[in-house]
């Protein structure tokens, strides 16, 4: 039997992932999580499957070395180019974010007409698409790549006139051509976006009952769009899948219970990890996996 | 005694290297080189100096292993975090960047105002300015670090109005405010944008006689800025060192006699290398160093 106490595997090319660790503290008080960030090879939206693969399954390989008990890939690149691949190889659950992703927006959506924006490496996998016609088969799903994004949330450059700029060059299409009523937020960083982007295209949220205050009551074409954050539902997945399989933890954990790692810069790490979920982290540990 | 006519390593994070490869065919057309793009783990500008040092110094043994006579560091990131490094585990002759282009600077400048962009690493290293000092100690260095340039050239925004906007953004203070003279393009993206970032500021190109019909005749301030392009200057430095070394090649080579290496993405990257370096690359081959 495996010991309930043991802690989550959670990982991403690097920050982004962040925003689903939040999202399982907030919904899961009593997990503790081993976090690594491969900041030392982010990006991974543009690089083949081969390399995207390898690299999860490195970490992965790591990640079981430290004794967790299920991992989640916080990483939309890697849950669509990787997912199976990791499955295959480990003997503990793992979970992606895509399908989370997928089954909220299928019940989130009314018309059936999707929209998923994400890094190339996400929507030339075509996962959401085949996951939200598994779940609805009359869908009609609409991917963009929006490959400044992750720059432009990098950069700090959130309410800016460049990313207004490029979100209405990335989206405009999908609302007014596509009509879409759903938009999933499939990169990890864009949920950063997600008050400037509802703004523009007329959002509201599915699922962001802390956000519920940034949305925007109607959009341009007159009905609002529903904006999905998969972090949210892999949160709500991650319970589901621990309690199916006796998993769940029942003893709370301190803050001081989590561990970090990254392959580079651990102390910019520390200190963008420690805002975006608003707690001191003590240490960030270096971890170099080749 | 080394074999002349043994080839030129040349390394780069990923693409932009190829404008450095660019020049070395121009200037010594009887020097075969073998590049090596690490697209596996590009980019390197926000990576850290521990990270840039241990990933030149794996491409430099493998450059060795192929039996290269001297490597280019054609990165300007590599360049000012890891030359020292990468010289100090060699045998054979090791150049950068960012000297070459710092002594082209000097003699370009009639003020001694220089500006300097690059990555945020390329910058922070402040090697540029030590080196423009060491020439020129009365010298005035500015550097600014311009992070999306690389990912703008990389999708292809060129002549674009946000590419212009953030033109405008980085270098608007560098002009009215430090009132520079010369402006190094401090990273091997640049002198793709080198057309659209002259007509914006009103530059001049130095030393590159195939682009001077683009010139803009004079900037805001009433004088012409003068952009240096490092490759230029490199492949210059190259051919001083080789002949300094009795290094240099006396035979002729045909575009067939160059190779190619990359750590992800083979197909992509042939396509690209094809069209910068205007000749066909029969093939590319995929070599992870880890």
């Amino acid at each position: 039997m495996c010991d309930n106490n043991l802690p989550i595997g959670v990982f991403d090319s690097g920050f982004g992932g962040l925003t689903v660790a939040r999202e399982i503290f907030r919904n899961l008080p009593n997990e503790k999580i081993i976090y690594y960030g491969d900041t030392a090879r982010v990006p991974y939206g543009n690089k083949s499957q081969d390399t995207v693969i390898r690299y999860s399954k490195q970490i992965s390989r790591f990640l079981i070395s430290k004794g967790v008990k299920a991992i989640v890939i916080a990483c939309n690149t890697a849950s669509a180019l990787a997912l199976d691949a990791v499955q295959a190889s480990c003997s503990i659950p793992v979970i992606g974010v895509v399908k989370p992703g997928a089954d909220a927006a299928v019940r989130a959506s009314a018309s059936g007409r999707i929209g998923i924006i994400g890094t190339s490496g996400t929507i030339a996998s075509g996962l959401y698409d085949r996951y939200i016609k598994e779940l609805l088969p009359s869908a009609q799903v609409f991917g963009k790549a929006c490959p400044l994004f992750v720059h432009l949330v990098e950069e700090g450059m959130i309410d800016d006139s460049v990313t207004v700029e490029m979100i209405h060059r990335y989206l405009d299409g999908m609302i007014s051509r596509d009509n879409i009523d759903t938009l999933i937020l499939g990169c990890t960083h864009y949920p950063l976006l997600r008050s400037v982007i509802a703004r523009e295209i007329g959002g509201v949220y599915a699922d962001f009952t802390d956000n519920a205050s940034d949305s925007s009551p109607c959009s341009r074409s007159g009905h609002p769009i529903t904006l999905v954050n998969p972090a949210y539902t892999t949160a709500k997945a991650l319970a589901g899948l621990l309690n199916e399989k006796g998993l769940a933890s029942d003893i709370p954990v301190s803050p001081h219970d989590h561990e970090f790692f990254c392959s580079d810069g651990p102390d910019n790490f520390r200190s963008f990890a420690s805002e975006v979920l608003n707690m001191q982290i003590d240490r960030v540990h270096l971890k170099v996996l080749e």
